[in-house]
């Protein structure tokens, strides 16, 4: 069988999938216009789902199954794949770990003034006064949305002895949350956290769900983390509510906008951290979307139906 | 009764004490120098535990109990404070929670690369690619000194899904430790470890513990981290083995000498993370120091000699 793999892997992993699977033939490019002359050979494709067309499904005549090693499917062309039946399954279930690292790291950046610090040795300056560090324990961290990625987040903020309140559809309490809120209740829920974090992704109900008076009801001292989409909250809020000093500082990785123009405000401001969409990447990202490739590979050898993370075309997730 | 203070503490915990203790007098100064004139007249003295001298101790005729709002007791005189049959307690045990959440910190401050992305701020750039960054899951932390603090470190990186190693003297496992050592077997534990976190204080023992032997055994990508003392290794072994690449990186919180002077190579070594004895110092070190000093304050006054932290004076911890 032939893989084709918009996606190159380091050598390592090349070679367990050579392992593996001794009689497929894995054809690994750096990107679809490199891969593309070999499409239409294809019977599975590796990919990012950030690279195909209608055009390109129909070039692809013998493809039976795309394996997207990303969550996000927003950019994949569903109805020209449903209409030729080809499985899609993705990398849902690979980003809890590092995201909810991420944000233990960048909580901790901000309470142990870590940049000061960076600041100090660059200038040799032996500095102990004059200012004060603080600590996760004991402090309040609320999450918008508590799923995967969210419970993992709690789950760490409880071995640091946080309080953990939780914003979901259900508001049902979930294993690591001390307290959880329906959406409804918000406005309930803001005014408690020292950290807010959202990991929202982006809908009709999540898309400006926070606005003025949201960051009005937060704590002049809490810290804001948006590790979701960037269009929870629109740019010029945040910066107003920054600029006020109604919040004490965010933690940006998602951004309305992305890249995020050299020219934007949020680069320069004081109490902005800014990473560029990073939370997820780290140097296990492949090896855990191939971890679930190699599963699925070997269902699909069986002419099985039991695929992890097997996409609904009709729902698109 | 009169409580001479030689640390000036904020207003909320000033009020926290006059509030507990309505009937006694509480004079609170900002070091030694201001306080000396009250010394004869108090019955408990506050301190850091660095500012007594045998003279002093003789001036403080009335003096009952002296609590030290640290742990280390190495500056105190002791024989004067015996002779008069004073009492000692310190504030043992509330470093742990800053100094393993410091640890974890650094440790995600360095694998994440964070000072990339800081950097990168500045620069208003935003860059994805040419780097990896790294995850604490999976990985193997080496706790030299699994005592209070070290235990407290094995804790929270067991929550990150690490694999933790401890040494101590006894060697015995400890409830958050997969595999322990005795000092005697460090060199069959040196090679595991991706991170080496030492907690060990400077005794006869520790001493220059580390040399460059123990370094050519770690792992060329390890990251060593020194929290309890500088003398466990000498700057010029720790130097060399970072330029000849035997370790990845080193972060430091203590020092041969302190504070480090301003020429000292460590500051502008690249893969040197300095901070200022800072480990312990959050804003949560008098309120829990105070704690302490409340409970023993009310222990006092009932007569009572269950103390927390009784320093027995003949042994000096």
């Amino acid at each position: 069988m032939l893989i084709l793999s918009t996606i190159k892997p380091k050598e390592e992993l090349i070679n367990k999938m050579n392992t593996l699977f001794p009689k497929d033939e894995f054809h690994y490019y750096r990107n679809m216009e490199e891969a593309q002359h070999e499409l239409k050979n294809a019977d599975i494709l590796i990919t990012y789902g950030e690279d195909l067309t209608p055009e390109l499904v129909s070039i692809a005549s013998k493809l039976k199954w795309i394996m997207v090693m990303s969550a996000g499917l927003d950019q994949m062309p569903f109805d020209a794949i449903q209409e030729k039946g080809i499985l899609v399954t993705n990398a849902r279930g690979i980003h809890k770990i590092p995201m909810a690292e991420y944000t233990i790291s960048m909580m901790l950046q901000v309470i142990k003034q870590n940049k000061r610090f960076i600041e100090q040795q660059n200038q040799h300056l032996w500095k102990r006064t004059g200012f004060q560090t603080g600590e996760l324990f004991g402090k309040t961290i609320g999450i918008l949305g508590v799923g995967a990625i969210g419970g993992e987040i709690a789950r760490l903020a409880k071995a640091f002895n946080m309080k953990v309140l939780g914003v979901n559809r259900s508001g049902k309490l979930h294993e690591f949350t001390d307290q959880m809120y329906q959406v409804s209740e918000i406005e309930e829920f803001l005014p408690k956290p020292d950290f807010i974090v959202s990991v929202l992704p982006s809908t009709d109900e999540t898309k400006y769900l926070l606005s003025e008076k949201h960051f009005n009801l937060m704590k002049s001292d809490a810290i804001f983390i948006n590790i979701g989409r960037g269009d929870l909250v629109k740019d010029e809020v945040l910066i107003e509510a920054l600029k006020s000093k109604k919040i004490s500082h965010a933690i940006l990785d998602v951004f309305e906008q992305e890249p995020l123009p050299s020219d934007h405000p949020f680069w320069d401001i004081e109490q902005v951290t800014v990473t560029p969409h990073f939370s997820s990447k780290t140097d296990m990202y492949l090896p855990r979307s191939f971890d679930i490739f190699e599963k699925n590979f070997q269902i699909f050898k069986q002419g099985s139906n039991e695929y992890i993370n097997k996409i609904d075309l009709e729902r698109g997730y």
